[in-house]
């Protein structure tokens, strides 16, 4: 459902060299189209001399569509040597969803998708598991399976090369907003990283840098940490080394199993992975160098 | 699904007068049956002088099975003058939902239920809307529909009375440890306060206890409270007044309006109810006087 | 010590009626003097209609002081029908702390004046007991010893208003910018709250607006909460209900005693006042209606 | 002060292989004399096979004195193959602290000893800056100033050796149950960690095991966490790598540099110490390989 034309806006995000004048160029370009900010957040990364801003407009206070914006909009980016992005919550985001047999991130996204609280369609479910299937189809949601090779098969390099493409060909097919990893398991080849570069989304259930890798919660039991916590972040070639988004912690104490650990672990991913992901289809943040800027 | 064998356990629960020897006179039944002790909680409660404890055994350890330990943990517990609880992890519990349309919560239920996280069955979901009923068989729970008649409505009391008894009807033949108002937006009447004491579980939206009654977000945003929290409690005859299981708060600012907070306060009500169930299905509870005790 | 020159700022904050193009007639303003802008917040409350904003600028950037800064600027919030108040970092803030015997605020706001985290200096503390004098001298503090009747004197209420009154001239003298009642303990004369309006700030001990008045940890281990916090707010003359600054929270359990929640609830209490005094001095704070904007 | 009479308790910490009838061994025991258990803590390491148990009793229901105690429960601990501690809260704890510049941590501590709040009494702080010796002196508390040679000292190595050796002499001569760096900066000697062995305590400023080495929030900073932390251990001649006693974190965002995250992370080191001292002291804390169960 789109939202009603008096909740539309245009969301402006903007990195630039950092200059005087920036933001009297930006509000006097808003100013003379009479459009009304409703939200508007600034930083300067000092080291990197970059300015980043996000300014939302009421759609309804700009005299014309959003291409004519967009157009109008170039030429003041162009002026500050700077790269821009403008989007119109009246279109829709799409979400493509890739998951396996841990599937309480998958299940907490549909439901929110459901009630109406993701700002998105999620348009499918790739999965590996024919299980997933009934679930997702319930939520009226697509569901493809694809299956990786198992560990000993002796083709399994192979097989993996086959899989990522159809499910590479898939997401083309979508051009979705987001791809992303609801506890996927599975290393994204680097060429799928980089043709999805900014809209790879990984939930990593540790608090990275800590604990990269396999079996984060047995890592964590074994070095006797007090807090347990999960990472979302953009998904690169460098495993679990991508800029975060969003990171959160749960207090565990030395009565907490490595299975106790796995089991609580999974509310903070729900939490962080739906967290992380509204912040990206709200056109909230910006990538600079290996960190992330999030306007909230 | 039951546990394994070697995961089967006993839970005693037990609260009595405080003296000197308690912990003896229990470990000690324990011990000359060989009963392998895996957790051991203990409590006192210096200004009512009472003595709480749970103490989980291991059930292959107890050489005959739960009734016969029942009966013989009688005795020990008569002695002490307590009242007491033995349950097996091998009986499946028993949960009905209490649901509208706000529907997150029930939602996070039933994908607890369905992955096998929520160590109990959801014999029945009743709920006063329609529309939940295709998500909910969706996840392969019964739905029973119970409406309650809208604000203005002429017979609007009478056909309340009509609407409860159909649900204490329901719940009676179901016979479960828990009924949950999984955000249930309707006052119990006092008489199934009292009927389902000690497991009618309500999850109210703010931290208890501020702002009790309706709209709890709209008046946390009025007072500018930087932190909103939702609380889960037993629902007694004094409207959110009972006995408090489990609270959470997050963090808000200026930039949240009463809607945002709604919004993102759903997600601190998800985790609270499924806590506070959680624990109460697994026994860890004690009320004593208007307060929990809750064996972590 | 004042700021080296590279880091003095003037921090521009202002409230105004919500229009399109304040920020625009701001920020042109700003790139006209050629002033670099170092950090920007913007809100604007939607039910009010009106906007707020904080502004910090380099002060080596400005071409002239801040009293030039102040007269020019004034024409642009006269135009824009705001108010406004420009503070220079080089102007090292003051602040006067009232204290008692519970004593652990005081100790932490006089570790981080003396460790220079404080950006303010404490030009005196007033305390109803003489045994806070040495610790106090020994931080480089002057102490005032104003005594307070006790309870059940005949004149007490007249005692109160003579001690007030001295208090109210040590105030005035030093035309501070924040008064602290770190734990002070005494009710506030509603002319005081007047004349201090604005810069009065106190910490009390629970999540207001639960548990206000006496004894709050108490009152929160005899309701059972699981969480107890502490709340920053600017005083009123309406007892614990100004607007508030800064609240937060941390866990208790069923063993904790009312004590225990009293000890524990320092740690809380001391962080609380210390983010919101910081805040505060930092003028990050617009108070609208009964709430706060906080640009952090 | 020694606590009055009767808050006067025995606390018996024991670690024993785990099999059936531990606890009713104990509170056998314990039921004879008629000690009144006020704590009870059980756990049980399933890998290790290692039962732990933290028990307090009313000293006052105890009919002799605490070395009659340890030599009677000596048959006990013996019986059940364990090792064990037990301690009386009517002996004043003794703290030696281990300070340099970055002082907030000892003024904490300072503050809490002065407040009564530290459950021990600090016998010295021993600094590698005189700077730090007025704050010291004027909490009632002796000052010792062992300079450290500077980098690029040509007989650096040799310096150290006679720095660390005064500071042993010193530490040996009061004998105290903890050995607080609170941010020492120094690394400590393998044979200084062995002579303090479970009572060397270490604030690292990062959530462990993440950024440990120099300059934790600068490497925070750079991989772009939204959450900083710090964590208490007890040292070993393994770097940041002693068992845990306790963590925390907060959160920060893009806006804030590497030396915001140095000052706000202050607030919670000095926390994170607190409370981890605190629990060493209670002896709440038992060491089981290179992880930590803690008795709360």
């Amino acid at each position: 459902m789109p939202p009603p034309p008096e909740d539309r806006r245009y969301v402006i995000t903007l990195s630039c060299p950092d200059r005087t004048g920036i933001v009297a160029r930006i509000s006097g370009f808003l100013a003379d189209l009479g459009a009304w900010i409703t939200e508007a957040g600034y930083h300067a990364d000092v080291d990197a001399k970059v300015f980043c801003t996000r300014q939302v407009v009421d759609a309804a206070s700009v005299p014309f569509g959003v291409d004519e914006l967009r157009a109008r909009f170039d030429a003041v980016a162009t002026e500050l040597g700077g790269t821009y992005r403008i989007s119109d919550t009246g279109e829709r985001k799409r979400v493509v969803l890739l998951a396996t047999r841990d599937e309480h991130c998958l299940h907490d996204l549909l439901g929110r998708a459901w009630t109406g609280e993701l700002p998105a369609q999620i348009t499918r479910v790739i999965g590996n598991h024919e299980s997933l299937e009934p679930l997702v189809t319930a939520h009226g949601v697509p569901f493809h399976h694809v299956p990786f090779p198992r560990p000993g098969d002796p083709h399994r390099e192979a097989g993996k090369v086959t899989a990522f493409e159809k499910i590479r060909e898939m997401v083309a097919a979508d051009d979705p907003d987001a791809v992303v990893m609801a506890r996927f398991m599975q290393i994204l080849p680097a060429h799928l990283c980089e043709e999805w570069a900014g809209r790879a989304i990984n939930i990593h259930h540790s608090f990275l840098p800590s604990f990269a890798g396999a079996r984060p919660y047995h890592q964590a039991h074994t070095r006797g940490v007090k807090l347990i916590g999960a990472t979302c972040h953009y998904a690169t070639a460098d495993l679990d080394a991508g800029p975060i988004i969003e990171q959160d912690v749960i207090r565990v104490d030395h009565g907490d199993t490595a299975a106790d650990m796995v089991r609580r672990g999974r509310d903070i991913e729900r939490l962080v992975l739906a967290r992380g992901l509204r912040w990206h289809l709200e056109d909230r943040i910006l990538v600079q160098g290996n960190r992330t800027i999030v306007f909230r």
